[in-house]
């Protein structure tokens, strides 16, 4: 019955495999480091991306879409970035194929049909974003301008893993231009505030926000915000980050403005984004042994119906109370699925939806119609109960809105019971090393320590927490003056 | 005053560049051949794209997402499709980029990153996606699968034109696999309905069904059913497409299923795409002279409201009755913009909303308050009315689905006055270089005829319309016997 998943304790890396294959949710494809999500896992990304959508354009921005390819001449303007990302791109040279005569049937690259500039696979857009904006902007009344674009990015890795690190991601974008600088940090923590908002109450996953540090920076930012998730073996994902570039793509690209005074100046600009790598952290946060656990704000299918019957007469008056049941859902906007597909045993399908985290599970036999009930399971606590027929859709409303909060506080729970803080060196390693989690400790403020302890602990700095209490201490590595704490984990 | 647009009749593809770029809709990219989709054609773009999702899950299809990648070995193994697309590929060739010794700050294409397989960017999907489809079905239990997905494909086209022929565009590919012949068909069958419906129900803008000549097909189909819309310079466009791909990728792939009987066959497939090319077939049969005329039911802004106003206590009054407006509006589903910038004239904003092709504008004066009126008007027709305020919302709402009608029947009316019929070649050439339009005519039937036709008259057969009627008659170039009449246009 039921497919085999490995446990989180037997191998947790397995375990998280197992869950997004067997539970339908992306499959490895014929194209090194590359996925395919499968119909189920985007479901689930299309719900993600409709939330977000609403709260960008809640928050005054458009969308818009730039080409794929950056030409190499334009991606190398801004040199901190191009730097960042020169050894992850994918690159096309040529733009035809043509019969290979040595190989009948086959194609090879035309060597007469080379580019005289070659085109990079963007891994991010700002090269090709501020080359336009330059287009887009002469005046201080040209600006703000507040646009986002859904696309694909390729990022050349050599270890990737389903949704967490892959090759192609799906992503949004926001890219920004300002008149002040004011304006655009203001723009950069608001991002930060919707990612937060969305990760927190529609995906159940508490957050700390935070800035990274110089080593940690998106590379051609002057500041990087994040949010900091912790999954469930204690390590820590950055789910969302959001960056103040200052005027470095500007004067990269020459993009000023007048302003009122009819004065010229550089613009200010933001980028932001969050990607297909949220699918892993919802994942690896919430699941457990039996499967994936999703939370009803956005899972594709929030209830299940499985009818348990014997023959068409029983499944006659299931189906006429199902289907009722069914429309009193829909009228309170729950997504739906009656699986009466008769190809598979309802133990079967108990198994292969809560393997797939349906938070809501109905199961109705003959006498459960005989006594107006409905066996409810829930998927976070995996309770049955048999609950009255009549008001279940109020119920279940409520009972959905509970499990979205049950696994919110299951996390959070879990999260602060993982941060630790540590005084010296050894007592830092050893949390790391057995109890795992987010360790605070002081830090001297120097990359260098950063790049030593990120050697020696495989630990980095997920971020110094925002409104960080100041503190005087001691670096745990190099002994040094510090004034705050900062966060340490091992990451994904 | 407002922005200068070329006439149809002085240059109707500088008219159309014109409307493109000045109506915000794209514009050129750094990139060859690629387009920058500005915010108000993406809008336009999510218009159409929610629409038709909503028809694809309609009929049962759910979204998933390919890789952008296609291994060579796996683009070339259908050999039809591949020899159809090789000569547009663009193609991955290396996966990292290096400090250039010779030109400080500059990146180069590091030799030692060359991959051991060229990557194919998708020109379509069919090749990744039955690579994939390969381990998604073993069993008739495993059919149909309907899958659809939104993406970006690239084709390196050699002449390109905003939307209408861009080299990387957006759009939406449907793969299908089915148990049987038939069914296959009747899947070609209905998306092609879909379209249809699409584009004449919510783009306003008639189309022929029909199917395509071995010679315009899909490379790698049995059969291209399409939809063929007419532009105003009688030019006609290819609207969308549908593909019963018999199981040509089936044994590509080896994808083989096993039947009831434990039988086994080949899978049978379609696939089916529209384009941002419809953006390209909506500004060219509605737009006039003084901009874009777009249909209502996917505009971006379906109303816009401008004040007129003196002075901060006109401007408060009038602010107060455009509120309730607003709400009314949006209360009926009405998408409504107030511009109420205080840096353009009215006459400014009236110019710049008619060139955006904004159905409805309602402009509002102190004096308007007084006599409890607004003045209405209306883009198609360029009407203008002084209408109550009271129920003005209904007014609104009814006057858009006017105009959404009388777009439609215009394009119809024009349409169906340039159709002819052609007897003899004389008489085909010359309505094709006079009065331009599809021409019926009789047609032999044979590939040779057709290319000839091509070469000296510039027209292909655009399709075999759906319940052609058979009729006896001599081809108009070989006059050999023919069955049935064909339509025949240049192409966009």
């Amino acid at each position: 019955m039921g497919k085999e998943i490995a446990t989180r304790e037997q191998d947790y890396s397995q375990w998280y495999n197992d869950l997004v294959i067997k539970g339908q949710l992306a499959d490895y494809s014929a194209v090194r480091g590359c996925m395919v999500i499968k119909p189920y896992g985007y479901a689930l990304w299309e719900n993600m991306r409709d939330v977000l959508d609403r709260k960008f354009k809640d928050t005054g921005h458009q969308n818009a879409y730039f080409p794929l390819f950056v030409p190499k001449s334009l991606f190398e303007a801004e040199e901190k970035n191009a730097e960042g990302f020169a050894k992850e791109c994918a690159v096309v040279t040529h733009y035809r194929l043509k019969s290979d005569e040595s190989r009948p049937g086959k194609l090879m690259v035309d060597p007469e049909a080379k580019l005289e500039e070659e085109l990079v696979v963007r891994p991010t857009s700002e090269a090709i974003i501020w080359s336009t904006y330059k287009d887009w902007i002469q005046s201080y009344r040209d600006l703000p301008i507040l646009v986002n674009q859904w696309a694909n990015v390729v990022r050349w890795e050599m270890r990737t893993r389903l949704f967490l690190r892959t090759t192609e991601f799906l992503w949004q974008e926001g890219h920004t231009a300002h008149a002040t600088k004011e304006e655009a940090i203001v723009e950069t923590k608001q991002m930060l505030e919707v990612y937060a908002d969305f990760v927190e109450n529609w995906m159940a996953l508490p957050v700390i926000k935070g800035i990274k540090t110089a080593n940690e920076r998106f590379a051609g930012a002057e500041d990087t915000y994040c949010i900091e998730a912790m999954m469930q073996d204690g390590k820590a994902l950055q789910a969302g980050t959001s960056h103040f570039l200052g005027q470095n793509f500007a004067k990269a690209f020459d993009v000023k403005f007048s302003d009122k005074e009819n004065k010229l100046d550089y613009v200010w600009a933001t980028s932001w984004g969050v990607s297909t790598r949220l699918i892993g952290a919802l994942v690896m946060a919430h699941s457990d042994d039996d499967g994936l656990i999703l939370p009803p704000k956005i899972a594709p299918i929030q209830v299940v119906i499985v009818p348990i019957y014997k023959g068409d007469e029983q499944k006659a008056q299931i189906d006429e109370k199902v289907h009722a049941i069914i429309k009193g859902l829909k009228t309170l906007g729950i997504t739906v699925k009656y699986d009466d597909s008769d190809n598979q045993r309802p133990g079967w399908k108990f198994a292969e939806y809560e393997l797939k985290g349906v938070p809501v599970r109905l199961a109705i036999g003959a006498r459960d119609l005989q006594n107006n009930v409905v066996e409810v399971a829930r998927r976070d606590t995996k309770e049955k109960q048999s609950v009255s027929l009549d008001g279940i859709e109020d119920y279940i409303k409520n009972l959905l809105e509970e499990i979205q909060q049950n696994i919110y506080n299951r996390a959070l729970a879990f999260r602060d019971d993982h941060i630790s803080s540590a005084d010296t060196w050894d007592e830092f390693v050893q949390i790391l090393d057995t109890k795992a989690g987010f360790v605070s400790a002081h830090w001297d403020g120097s990359s260098e320590t950063e790049d030593k302890i990120k050697e020696l602990a495989k630990a980095t700095i997920r971020c110094i927490p925002l409104d960080n209490p100041l503190e005087e201490g001691k670096c745990i590595f190099s002994g040094n003056p510090s004034t705050q704490r900062v966060l340490f984990a091992r990451a994904y």
